[in-house]
């Protein structure tokens, strides 16, 4: 196999590449050891059970098993002091799933971060940007 | 299978995770499309092969096989305007690689961003991790 250490001249974009504009993206995780407590995925799934109101039909936006929703909520719950969702019962719905105030709260703080993270490191993302290979 | 949404009260925390103090780490991605141009495994990768001065030491060191590391390396020279590595010829190791300017300047970036987004968002981190059960 040759060595790519032996690639001197810049390579030329791949026509695919050069149809999108670079993005830059943060993913914050919170870890306890080797768990991962809270991550993107997490969070994704708590705003389309905020936006549902149910976790059948978030599951089901997010193409995932309601059991693996489910389960991620579950270790959610038990990861922090208090629960992320709670039941729904009666109303003009017939029930479902919303979430608790820390549930909402985690999700402010996590997005909140992310964008505090986009803004404070702008110049150095651009520079980041300008070594990309461009069309 | 009962819904998570039931349970309303704080869950303990496990043994396991009592033992680790929460730990909050940005992974920055940098996207073209669906591509993964820069990413915290690449970045890593950039970073083994500074400091052992060889793509196979590199790769060894991380657990990855020398086709994995080449791989990961060639895309990367392709995904920016300039190579990342180069050869090294002769001298007292007999060869190797290391990073161009180009290798340097990324890995300093990404990492610089990484601190900066730790420091701006500092307080919210707290906050988050005010969110998690403790022991």
């Amino acid at each position: 196999m040759p060595d790519p250490a032996a690639r001197k001249a810049p390579q030329p974009a791949t026509s695919q590449a050069s149809e999108y504009a670079p993005e830059v993206r943060f993913r914050l995780r919170l870890t306890q050891g080797a768990r991962i407590a809270v991550g993107p995925g997490r969070i994704e799934l708590l705003e389309a059970v905020r936006e549902a109101g149910s976790i059948t039909a978030a599951a089901r936006g997010l193409g995932m098993s309601y059991r693996r929703a489910w389960m991620l909520l579950d270790d959610l719950n038990r990861c922090l002091r208090a629960p992320v969702v709670e039941s729904v019962h009666g109303g003009a719905q017939g029930g479902g799933s919303r979430l608790t105030d820390t549930g909402l709260e985690l999700v402010r703080l996590y997005r909140h971060i992310e964008q505090t993270a986009q803004r404070a490191c702008g110049e150095d993302i651009e520079a980041l940007k300008g070594l990309l290979a461009r069309p």
